[in-house]
C-alpha cells in the first residue's frame, strides 16, 4: 500500500508524543474519538499509521504520520486538507516534510517545463538567471511598459507584474499586458536579448480564465499567480490550461505553519509550478540558510517523474549579493530583483546591465570552479 | 475618499511603531523603499494612510493603516492579497481587526441567505440550531446515509458531510449525496421535522461546479465548502451560483496569523458565507473567549448592507455543554456536535434526542430571560 508520508513538528516532551500522535493521526483522517470508531477498514486504511517519533530538544518532538493514498481521492483539494486541513487551527503544529508516494504521479505530475523549460524559453542552458518585477501599483501601462522595456535592455531573463498589480482602473490588465509584451518584442529586435514577459494572474477562475486568454491572444511567454492566494486546486486547475511556464508566487501563504520547504517547494511543484518565488534569507522576511536549501532542494531535486521547478530567491534583495546567492544556490536559480534597481532612478539601465553583468561573472566563476 | 481599515499587531516597542508602519505600508501597496517613489498618486492614494498607534503592553503595538478603496481593483482575489499577501509571510506581524467601507459593498454583498435565510429554511424562528456531522471517512453512502437518518430523527436541524469525505472510490460524492438526502426527506415524511443535509463540495472549480448541479438536481438544502482551501476567490464566485445556504469550513486556514474575527468572520461573510464553523473555546483548539466573542459580532453585527451570517461553534465539544454555548453565544446559533454523539454508539438517538431537547431547553430559558 502506498503512503503519504508527513512529518509534524509538535510542542510536547517526547513522552506525550504517542499520545499527541493518535490524536494528531484521528484529527488529520476521521475526526472521531477513538472510542466511537468499530470498523477494521477504517482504522487500518483511513487513520493513518504513525511511523517515526524524535526528540527535538527540550519541549518540541517530530512525529511522523504514514496516510494511505486512497484518502486523497484524486482530488488536489482533498491532498492539503487531508495534510493539514484541521490541524493548520492548532497553535502547537507545523508541517515539516511531506513525501508523495508514485501512487499519486499521476494525479501531481508537476511542472510542465520546470526548469529546463524556462531555460529553453529563455535561450540560456547554464547560467544563473535574473528577474525583476514591475511596479509600484499606481503606475499606468504606459510607464510600466517603459520600466519593462529599460530592464529588457539591461538583460533581465524574466520581467513580472508585481503581485499587486491586479485589473486596477488606472492600469487596466489587457493594457498593461499589451503594452508591456509589446516592450519586451521590440527590446527584442533591437539587441537580440528576448525577454520574457510574465503577468500577474489574479481573481476569481473565471477571471484567470480570461486573462489567460488575453495573454495567450498577446503572446506572453509565461504567466505568474499565487497558489495560497486563489486557492491551491484552483492553481492546479488553470495551470493545466497555461500552455507556457507559470510562476508561483508566495503571497497570503502565512509564515511557519508549513514549512517552507513543503509549501513553496513540494507542494508548488507537485501542483504545477515551473518557478517558484519565495523570500531569500537576509532580506526583508525571516527564513533560515537551512530552509533556503530545504526549498531549493524540494523544487530541483529528484521526486519522482516530476520536473524540476526554478527556486526564484527574491524579497529585498540587493543587486550587490548576486555573486553571494549564486554560490548559495549554485547556477540553477533565478534572482529576482525589484526595489533595489528601482533605487536607481534614472540611471536604473547602467544599474540593471551591471547587475545582469554581475550575475554572468558570478555563474562563470561558479562554473570555473566547477572544473578543477 | 473611502478607506479600507486594516489594524495589524506587530511584534516591536511603541517608539519604533512608525517606523515599521511605514515598511509594512510599503510592503502591502508598492512593495519599493520610499526613496524609489516620486508621483504624488502613489505616495498619496496608493501607498496607505498610517492611522493610530497604540501600545499593546511591552512588546507590541496596534498600528491600523487606511487602504484607498480603488486599490481592490473590485478583485475579490486582491482585496487577502492588498491585506495580507506578502505580510503574511513575516513572522511578527497579525492582522488583527477589519472595516470594510461602503464603496465596497457591491464588491462584497455577502450572505444571500444569512442567519435569517437558514432559520426560515429550518422553520426555527428563534431558537438556537444544531447540527451534526457525517463520518467517519472509511464508511460507504449507506452507512453515512443511515447515521444521517439517525441524527435527523434525534432532531438534528443541519446534517453536514465531514469536511474529510471528498469523491473516494469507496463512497463517491454523487451516492453518498443521494443516500443521504433520500434519508432526510424520509425522516422529513415520518416525523415532520425536516433537517438540511449539507454535503461538503471540494476540488477544483470545475469539481465544485458539477458536484453543485448535483446538489441542485438532487435538491440538498445547502451545502458547505472550506474557503481557505479551495481559495478565497474560488469560494466567492462559487457561493453566487450557489441558490441555497452555504456553510463555510475552517480547514487550511492556519493559526493566529489573521485574527478569527477577521477571517471567520469579516472576511467569509463579506465572501458570501451564510454561515461559519469554527472552533469553540474549550474543546480541540485553543481560542479565547474574547476571540470567540468577536468572532460572532464579526458573523452577526452590523456590517454595512450585508446580512447577518450565523456563528456555528464547533470543535470537539460536548453535547453536555449546550446550556452553557447558548449562553455564551446567544440564541442566534448553531452548535456543531459530532464525536461526541458518535460515542454513544447504538444509544445515538436517544443521545442525540437528548442534545436537540437539552438545547431548546436551553434556547426557552435563554427567552425567558430575556422578558423579566
Amino acid at each position: 500500500m502506498p503512503h503519504i508520508e508527513v512529518r509534524y513538528l509538535l510542542q510536547c516532551l517526547e513522552k506525550d508524543a504517542p499520545a499527541r500522535a493518535d490524536l494528531l493521526r484521528l484529527e488529520q483522517s476521521v475526526e472521531l474519538p477513538r472510542a466511537a470508531l468499530s470498523e477494521r477498514f477504517v482504522l487500518e486504511e483511513v487513520v493513518p499509521e504513525i511511523g517515526a517519533i524524535e526528540a527535538r530538544g527540550e519541549q518540541r518532538t517530530a512525529v511522523t504520520l504514514r496516510f494511505s493514498s486512497h484518502t486523497v481521492a484524486d482530488d488536489p483539494a482533498q491532498l492539503p486538507n487531508l495534510l493539514f486541513g484541521n490541524s493548520s487551527l492548532l497553535p502547537d503544529v507545523t508541517l515539516e516534510a511531506l513525501r508523495l508516494p508514485p501512487s499519486l504521479d499521476a494525479l501531481l505530475p508537476g511542472p510542465r517545463f520546470g526548469l529546463e523549460g524556462l531555460r529553453e524559453a529563455l535561450d540560456a542552458p547554464r547560467r544563473p538567471l535574473s528577474a525583476s518585477a514591475l511596479k509600484p501599483l499606481g503606475h499606468g501601462p504606459e510607464r510600466l511598459a517603459e520600466l519593462a522595456r529599460t530592464l529588457a535592455r539591461g538583460g533581465i531573463d524574466v520581467i513580472k507584474d508585481d503581485h499587486g498589480l491586479a485589473d486596477h482602473t488606472y492600469c487596466p490588465f489587457a493594457e498593461r499586458v499589451a503594452a508591456c509584451q509589446r516592450a519586451v518584442e521590440e527590446v527584442a529586435e533591437e539587441t537580440g536579448h528576448r525577454a520574457l514577459y510574465v503577468p500577474n494572474v489574479i481573481g476569481t477562475p473565471e477571471t484567470m480564465a480570461r486573462q489567460l486568454d488575453l495573454c495567450r491572444e498577446l503572446g506572453v511567454g509565461g504567466v505568474m499567480s499565487a497558489p495560497m492566494l486563489v486557492g491551491l486546486p484552483t492553481f492546479y486547475e488553470w495551470v493545466r490550461k497555461v500552455d507556457r511556464p507559470a510562476l508561483a508566487h508566495p503571497a497570503l501563504a502565512g509564515c511557519g505553519k508549513m514549512s517552507p520547504a513543503v509549501l513553496f517547494g513540494t507542494l508548488f511543484r507537485a501542483y504545477g509550478a515551473d518557478a517558484s518565488i519565495f523570500p531569500h534569507l537576509g532580506g526583508r522576511f525571516a527564513y533560515t540558510a537551512d530552509e533556503c536549501h530545504a526549498l531549493a532542494d524540494a523544487l530541483r531535486g529528484p521526486d519522482g517523474p516530476r520536473r524540476a521547478a526554478l527556486p526564484v530567491p527574491a524579497g529585498g534583495m540587493d543587486a550587490a549579493r548576486a555573486a553571494e546567492i549564486v554560490r548559495f544556490y549554485g547556477p540553477d536559480v533565478m534572482l529576482l530583483i525589484g526595489g533595489s534597481l528601482q533605487l536607481a532612478g534614472d540611471a536604473l539601465l547602467e544599474r540593471t546591465r551591471e547587475f545582469t553583468a554581475e550575475l554572468r561573472r558570478a555563474g562563470a566563476a561558479l562554473a570555473e570552479g566547477d572544473t578543477p
